[in-house]
C-alpha cells in the first residue's frame, strides 16, 4: 500500500507575474523547503531575546529522543509548550550572555541542546523591538542521558500516556510540507551539534551558542577532571573558522538528456526494488562548479559526456546534511555510450524514452520500501515519489524544460 | 595601477548546439572552475595506481608553504618534479595498502600532505589500467615544520634561488583560468586538512586517506606517548559520516532586480573602497533551498523582499572552502524599501539604474585594492572584476538574462 503522498511546498509568490517567471516558469518548491518560519538569524545572539520569545505563552517545542522528532501520527509533528520542557532545559537556559556563558564553561555538565527556529509571523502575539513578530518556535533535545536521564524519562512517559510517540525511522515520515521544512531545520541542527563535540583544529570539547548555530572552543573550562583550566591556543579563537558553523554538504542530482533530446538516462543501485531507477546524483568536490560537478559525476557513474548543464531548483536533504543541487544536463553527440567500469556505484545505467518515463511518472512512483499505485503494471519503470528532487527534474524534462515545449 | 585581468575558463563544449544553449544560453563558466583535470576520484584508495602515478617522468607537482602557492610571477604557478619533492615525502609515501597504514597509525610522527589532484588528459606518458591516461597532478605542502624543517628549509632555499616564490597573498594572484582551477583544489584540499586535525567526533587526532581526500579516526594509535594504543568507540567508525570528507560551505549571491526590472540592487560594506558597490551575498543556513536563502539573505541585509529567484551559475572558491552559487531574484511590487536595520552587515544598499551598473562594468572595475582603469571618472559606481561572480550575475543581468532581451 502506498502511504498517502503529502503536498509540496507552494513555490514563492506564485501569484506574483515577473520577468523572471515569465522566462523560467514558475519556481519549484522541493520537499523539505518552504519554511513559514522567518529565521531572524541575526537575533540568535541576543540572550535577551532569546529568553523573552522562550517563555510566551504562544511559543511551540519541538522534540526529539535520539534524532527521532515527537508526532502524532507519521503526517503530523506533536508540538509541546514551555511548561513541559522546562525540567529539561531549566528555568532560564537563556539567562546569561554568551559572554558569561563561555567565560564559565565547564566541560563536564550536560547541557541539553535548543536550537531556535524562527518566528512564524501568521500568528501574532509576541512581539520584540516592535519589528519582530510571531510565534517562536525551539526544538529541545529530550533525549534521557547524563543529568537529564530521569527528567527527561519522565517527560517522554507523560507524552507517551498522551497518545504521542517519537517518530521511528524517516521511511515512515510525511509529513505536511510547511511541518517537513521545520522538522528539516531542527534535525539538521540537532545533528550537527551532537555529531560535532570536539573542536576538529584542537581536540577540545566544544559549546553550543546562538542557539543552536554556532559551536565554540573556548579558551577555559573549569571542569574538575580538567588538569589546567587555561587550555592551549586554538586556530578557531583567532579567526571567523567555518569549522564552528553547521555544516551543509552541496550534492549534484541531474537529469540527462540525450543529445537529440528524446531520451533521459536514469541508473539504479543494486540495494533498490527492482525495475526501479533514478537520476544520477553525487557529492560536489572540493573547488569544483556545480557544472563541473555534474559533468564528472555523470561520466564517472555511466561514462556519459555532458556539455551544457543548467541549474534547475535545489533540495535542502536533512539525513544528515545536505543541499541537492538538482540540475538538467544534456550530452555531447558521440559521448552517449554506457560504460559502468569506472566507479562501481552503479548497478546499471540505461537511456529511457521520454515516453517511457512519462508513462512512469504517472502510474509508477512510490517511496522506497513501498509498493506503487493500482495502475502500475509489473515489469513497468519505478520511480522516485513527487518529495523527491529526482522527480522533479524528471517532470521538467518531460514537460519541456530544456526545449522551452512539451518534448513529445 | 590595476593588474591584467586573468581570461575566465572557457564554458564546456561551447561549440555544442544544444536545446539547453538555445533555451538558456551559453554556460558562463567563472574563475577557479574550468580545471583541466580528471580527478579519477574512483582510483583515490589505489595505492598502486597512486605509487604509479606518482613517479612517471611526466608528473607535475605544486608546492606548497603554509598554504602560499609556489609561483614564477603572479601570473604562473611553478611545478616540481618527484626529485624535486622526494626528499620531503619519501620515496614511497604510496607504498602501503591504506589498510595497512591505518593498522600503523602513528600520531606522533609528521607526515607532510600529498593531495592527488588529476589526470591531465591532453599530455601522454602516462597510462593505467589501458583506460586512465594523461599527466599526474599532485600538491605537497612543503611547510618546514617538524621532521622535514631541514630538509623542507633546504628544497625552498633552492628554488628561490631558480627565482621561484611562494605568493604572499591572494590579492597579488592572477592566475591563467586552468591554473586557477586547480591551484584552487590544491588549496582547498590542504587548508582542509591542516585545519582539521583532531576527529570532531571524539576529538582524537585524525590521519589523512584517499590521497588527501578523505581523514580517517584509526582504531589503534602506537606513538609511544599514548597512554593505551586502542582507542575508544568513534562514531565515525561505525558509519559513513560526512567529518570523513573535505568540507565546502554553500552561499549564495544574487543579483536582485526590481519589480518593473529596471533597477539592480547592490550593497557595500564598510570596510571597502569608497563608491565601490557589489551584489548581497551570504552563508546558506541548514535546511533552506538555494532560492530560499537568496530570499532570507536579501531580506536580511537589506529589507527587500524576493518572489521569483532562479539560480544562474556557480564558482568555486577557494578561501578557504566556499560553492558561490550565483542566482538572479526579483523584487515584488511594493517590497522594494531598503531597511538596513535588521543585521548590521551592510554599510549602504540601494537601487542603481542598469545603465549606471552597465557603465560602471564598461570602466569602473578592478580586484579590491587597485585602482580602477583609465575611463572611470571619481565619484562614478565601482565593481568588482570579470573573475568575481558578482560581476558575471551583473552583467547577465544588464544583457538581458531575466527578460530575454537587453533591458536597455
Ligand atoms: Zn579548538
Ligand atoms: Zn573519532
Amino acid at each position: 500500500m502506498p502511504l498517502p503522498q503529502p503536498p509540496l511546498p507552494e513555490p514563492a509568490h506564485p501569484t506574483v507575474d515577473s520577468m523572471l517567471s515569465r522566462r523560467f516558469g514558475k519556481e519549484v518548491a522541493n520537499y523539505f523547503s518552504g519554511s513559514p518560519l522567518n529565521r531572524v538569524s541575526f537575533l540568535r545572539p541576543d540572550s535577551t531575546f532569546l529568553s523573552t520569545a522562550l517563555v510566551h505563552p504562544s511559543t511551540t517545542f519541538v522534540l526529539f529522543n535520539n534524532l527521532e522528532p515527537l508526532i502524532s501520527s507519521p503526517s503530523a509533528l506533536a508540538t509541546a509548550t514551555f511548561s513541559d520542557v522546562k525540567s529539561i532545559i531549566g528555568d532560564s537556559p537563556f539567562g546569561k550572555s554568551e559572554e558569561d556563558v563561555i567565560k564559565e564553561y565547564n566541560s563536564s555538565l550536560y547541557i541539553p541542546q535548543i536550537v531556535f527556529l524562527g518566528l512564524d509571523e501568521r500568528k501574532e502575539g509576541f512581539v520584540y523591538k516592535d519589528h519582530y513578530k510571531g510565534q517562536p518556535w525551539f526544538a529541545v533535545d529530550v533525549t534521557p542521558k547524563s543529568s537529564v536521564t530521569d527528567s527527561a524519562g519522565k517527560l517522554i512517559e507523560g507524552l507517551k500516556a498522551k497518545g504521542l510517540e517519537f517518530s521511528k525511522g524517516r521511511m515512515h515520515l510525511s509529513l505536511p510540507a510547511q511541518e517537513a521544512a521545520i522538522y528539516a531545520e531542527a534535525r539538521h541542527l540537532l545533528d550537527w551539534n551532537a555529531r560535532n563535540p570536539f573542536c576538529a583544529s584542537c581536540g577540545y570539547p566544544t559549546l553550543s551558542v546562538n542557539a543552536g548555530f554556532k559551536r565554540t572552543c573556548p579558551p577555559r573550562d573549569i571542569a574538575p577532571s580538567v588538569q589546567s583550566p587555561d587550555r592551549p591556543p586554538c586556530a578557531t579563537r583567532t579567526g571567523i573558522s567555518n569549522l564552528c558553523f553547521p555544516r551543509t554538504d552541496p550534492t549534484v542530482i541531474m537529469a540527462v538528456v540525450s543529445a537529440d533530446g528524446q531520451r533521459i538516462l536514469l541508473g539504479r543501485q543494486k540495494r533498490w526494488p527492482q525495475y526501479w531507477y533514478s537520476t544520477l546524483a553525487g557529492f560536489l568536490e572540493p573547488a569544483e562548479s556545480v557544472e563541473e560537478a555534474v559533468r564528472r559525476e555523470v561520466w564517472e557513474e555511466s561514462g556519459i559526456h555532458l556539455g551544457r548543464v543548467v541549474i534547475h531548483s535545489t533540495q535542502p536533504w536533512p539525513y544528515p546534511a545536505n543541499l541537492m543541487i538538482g540540475a538538467v544536463g544534456q550530452a555531447i553527440p558521440g559521448g552517449e555510450e554506457v560504460h559502468l567500469g569506472h566507479d562501481a556505484e552503479l548497478e546499471d545505467a540505461k537511456w529511457f524514452t521520454a515516453e517511457e518515463v512519462r508513462e512512469a511518472l504517472r502510474v509508477g512512483t512510490s517511496g522506497l520500501g513501498e509498493e506503487p499505485g493500482p495502475d502500475y503494471r509489473q515489469g513497468g519503470l519505478r520511480l522516485p515519489p513527487a518529495t523527491a528532487i529526482a522527480h522533479q527534474l524528471m517532470s521538467a524534462v518531460v514537460n519541456g524544460f530544456a526545449s522551452g515545449t512539451p518534448m513529445i
